[in-house]
């Protein structure tokens, strides 16, 4: 008999493979008293240092294969491992009470794992991962375990876990790995985004995986409807193979446009660009099709080190990424940093409401000296390709004036100093204040362009931290103020002859982009896996027909009435 | 010599007396090593008692002087003195260390005042302060030193001092201190709070006024213009004097308009409202001509004590209110707790960023027979006098809808009980939630008013948490963004024939009632102090043409633009 489990659909795709059960190694930590306390610190120092090795080896390999953001929780990782409040606390234990090193970590660890996962906050608990999985790597040198590794898997399977560790996730070779389910997580945890990145079908959160299947077990994972199938029938296994067929045929159609324009219909040509991260992203964004980058987060140039990048870093980073994109737009955005992603070296406060704080173009404008340093390299860059420079949170027009002047002083300079620079960059701003998009006509008038971040835009209008699962319910891309609020922008650009991106989620939210293309977005900016769905999806939709039906919208009473009329209208079943 | 110091003007007036420099009594504490450390820890206990039992009575003191709102610190303190993680670890290190109680509760204190310091907030640091303000009081009794007492004071005084505790404020007797000047401390800071609420001048954040002055020294604090002058001249001293018989004839022509009605010198009517936190603060409604209760805030009801209030007790607080309002209109908000209002009974969890957190509605929502208890309470005093309920937090109609349907079930059910309910009661909400304002033309249709809530809605709308001093500078009521949002509700409000109020701090702000009054908002409900100068300057206002200068104010650049402008044509030097 057959049996079906259902979790959160993670990545899309279907996969038909003999079962992995991934179980993690089981410690058994006594306590026992040290007669030579520093015999057992040395121990544990060796034990660090070998973690450390590795994890520095794992980085490098995740690093080249996915990209700097994806081996970003390494570099976290190997944070942890050097952070005093932990590895003092843990030699505390062993120097004062003489306890071995395996149950000072483990305890001073739980301590910490306990007080994140009590925060009821996604971001959080993943802290609490992360100290669980770099504990645990430790431990095993201690004690002398060698974890399971999924590395050496040479044949088809699928992977069961209760949940994969970013160590476990950075083992996995797509060759072999046909797809995962686990007992838990959810669309936005580690193992989610890892799945989406490796394009191995994924079901997460499925509760019972673990316990319903054994090694060995033929099983479907479902990763479009977020099933998995134990011991299928010969019927299930004909109708997943045809769905999987299908599938497979998509992704064919799909990449058929990777050199085509993104046009609708009616005629009508939008620009469908990436996000990225670092310059190792452009791999995927060429072979995506991308008519330029929409989003250039550059804080990744900031992470993971101990200093601030030197401008000679910067500038062979952005210029890479110009040179490379041959002439399309590259919109880099300044630092954005502060909020929940912090800069051990910058010493930043403690925030009470770090979303609400003291971070990007806030920042920058007060550490000028760092904020300069990178608007010379992105200048120096702009002579390399088609250079557009974007400010984050921008809320006032005096922080953008501010903003400016430092970028016209900057460049002053550098062309005193016999640098060429371009002449003719557009500087543009992120929407995702609210109070920016209400005044977007009075910014339109001093700004080459708009880009609308969605995802901080949305939670500062409907005041719901998208991070805290007890309201992430309210971020509601759909709801009609979010969408009147992506209209003012756009007409308000419109107006003054500018242009009107998008680089958050809902860029390339198949439910969105008809809703965005009637309002008149310009640039569709998303994950570069978008692309080809989303240029596929143009090529089916009418911008006059769209154009009276999003005014439509704007005067619907609730997000979910909106997705029930575009779902009906335009969307595939 | 005479000399100046500037400092924050914390209250209104001009003081001129001799200064008494309040000192902080100077605890030597010293380490020593207990015998019978059972005898310790009573030793402990009892002078956590007396404390307590000082507490309550300040705190009756208060309640009955000032209200229970500005009690609530007491209960606060009294939370800390039963507080297992701080009494605890006390008794752990006189237990397990034989510390002596006085170290012991020292050590423990300071760890958690400079945990508490270290949080760059305005909110964590007055938690730091309650902690170091009761310790200190604990320490007193365990050190058999008895504290300066403020209480004492029985000739005209400024006192003059470092800061001022809740403990100290609460001895402060305005017949004998006519003033105060303090070294530290903001606008919001306790003590700036306590000075507007005793009407007692007062400088604030001074720096330097307990170095400069002893006590015995001639002293002059204007609270008017945020200046101290030590040793005046005699031509000083009647300048002062006549800025002080100013400042009274001024008060004396506000007086006059107690019983009048707030009509602009063309006609034009406005309802000018008190917001209260208890039935205790009444008085000072009644005192100052409100017209209406347009916030009375239900959370103190639920705070300071350890289980949810009855729904008997919140009825006979709510008959109170709507009872001694006779017949004028009295809008009650539904609990508004979660954010930085916790309730430890409750047992909230932990949040990142609770501004955008789990609290108000979302949480009453939820809790929904905490929430059904509350609006029994309300309906059955419905019918006692002019009762408008309003909910808080609103962000989308479902939200809106859903309170409505229980508020409907509930009246059904007393009614079905036999209990008399208003058939007319007013149901509305607060806006204060960017995606509201921007389709309050849609919250228009269901609701029967609107209330802004401007100190949550410019915080949102800005995305800069007004604690934070980092991004304080953001908190921008003027802004145009914000002001659009405004004239939006207002707008909708008038079409569907309902009407708009505002009770946030701006509703009372010389500066934008000029803006609101042209905007066209119907009420505006402040502190009861505020209503006879807001009274008075209506007075000077024409409607008709601040509609036009209104609008004009939409379309500026900066809130620094709209100040000035406002400045210039409409406040009085």
């Amino acid at each position: 008999m057959s049996q079906k489990l259902t979790g959160i659909a993670a990545s899309s795709g279907v996969a038909i493979a003999k079962a992995f059960v991934h179980v993690e190694p089981n410690f058994e930590i006594e306590l026992k008293e040290v007669a030579d306390t520093k015999e057992e610190v040395d121990r544990f120092d060796s034990a660090l240092a070998k973690s450390k090795e590795e994890l520095a080896v794992i980085k490098d390999k995740t690093e080249a294969e996915l990209g700097a953001d994806k081996a970003e929780i390494f570099a976290a990782h190997l944070l942890v491992l050097s952070d005093p409040e932990l590895v003092d606390a843990v030699k505390g234990k062993i120097n004062d009470e003489k306890q071995n090193a395996e149950y000072a970590l483990n305890e001073i660890a739980n301590m910490f794992i306990s007080m994140f996962e009590n925060m009821d906050n996604e971001y959080m608990k993943e802290r609490a991962s992360d100290i669980r999985d770099v504990s645990k790597r430790v431990l095993g040198h201690l004690l002398g375990i060698e974890a399971q590794s999924l590395a050496t898997i040479s044949e088809e399977t699928i992977v069961i876990a209760e949940d994969l560790t970013p160590s476990d996730t950075a083992q996995l070779n797509p060759v072999f790995i046909k797809g995962f389910a686990t007992d838990i997580g959810g669309r936005t945890s580690h193992s989610a985004i890892m799945s989406r990145s490796l394009e191995i079908p994924a079901v997460v959160g499925a509760k019972e995986v673990t316990a319903k299947i054994e090694t060995g077990m033929m099983i479907i994972v479902d990763g479009i409807d977020g099933d998995v199938i134990i011991n299928p029938s010969s019927d299930e296994l004909a109708t997943y193979e045809k769905k999987k067929a299908d599938f497979q045929k998509q992704k064919e159609e799909w990449a058929k446009l990777v050199n085509e324009t993104s046009t609708t219909k009616d005629g009508h040509h939008v620009e469908l660009a990436a996000n990225i991260g670092t310059p190792k992203d452009l791999e995927g964004v060429i072979n995506n099709g991308a008519e330029g980058i929409g989003l250039y987060r550059t804080e990744f140039l900031y992470m993971g080190r101990d200093a601030l990048p030197t401008e000679d870093e910067q500038f062979e980073a952005y210029k890479e990424v110009v040179e490379r994109m041959e002439g399309k737009p590259v919109v880099i955005r300044t630092l954005d940093i502060g909020g929940d992603k912090e800069l051990p070296y910058l010493d930043l406060p403690k925030e009470m409401n770090p979303f609400l704080g003291y971070r990007a173009i806030r920042l920058c404008l007060e550490k000028d000296d760092m904020f300069r340093t990178q608007l010379r390299a992105l200048l120096r860059a702009s002579s390399y390709g088609q250079l557009k420079i974007m400010f984050p949170m921008i809320a006032t027009l005096e922080e953008l004036r501010q903003a400016k002047v430092l970028l016209a002083e900057e460049k002053e300079k550098l062309v005193a100093e016999g640098v060429e620079v371009s002449n003719d960059m557009e500087v543009g701003i992120m929407v995702e204040i609210p109070s920016t998009a209400v005044a977007a006509d009075r910014f339109a008038k001093e700004v080459d362009f708009f880009s609308i971040g969605t995802n901080d835009l949305i939670q500062y209008t409907m005041a719901a931290d998208r991070m805290n699962e007890r309201v992430s319910y309210l971020y509601q891309p759909y709801h009609p103020a979010i969408l009147r609020l992506v209209n003012m922008v756009i007409k308000a650009a419109h107006k003054e002859g500018k242009w009107a991106g998008m680089c958050g989620e809902m860029a390339g939210d198949e439910i969105a982009i008809p809703l965005l293309l009637g309002l008149g977005l310009d640039e569709f900016s998303m994950s570069a896996t978008s692309i080809l769905p989303a240029r596929s999806q143009l090529l089916d939709l009418s911008k006059e027909e769209l154009t009276t039906f999003a005014e439509e919208m704007l005067n619907l009473d609730t997000a979910d009435e909106v997705e029930e009329q575009v779902r009906k209208a335009f969307v595939k079943a």
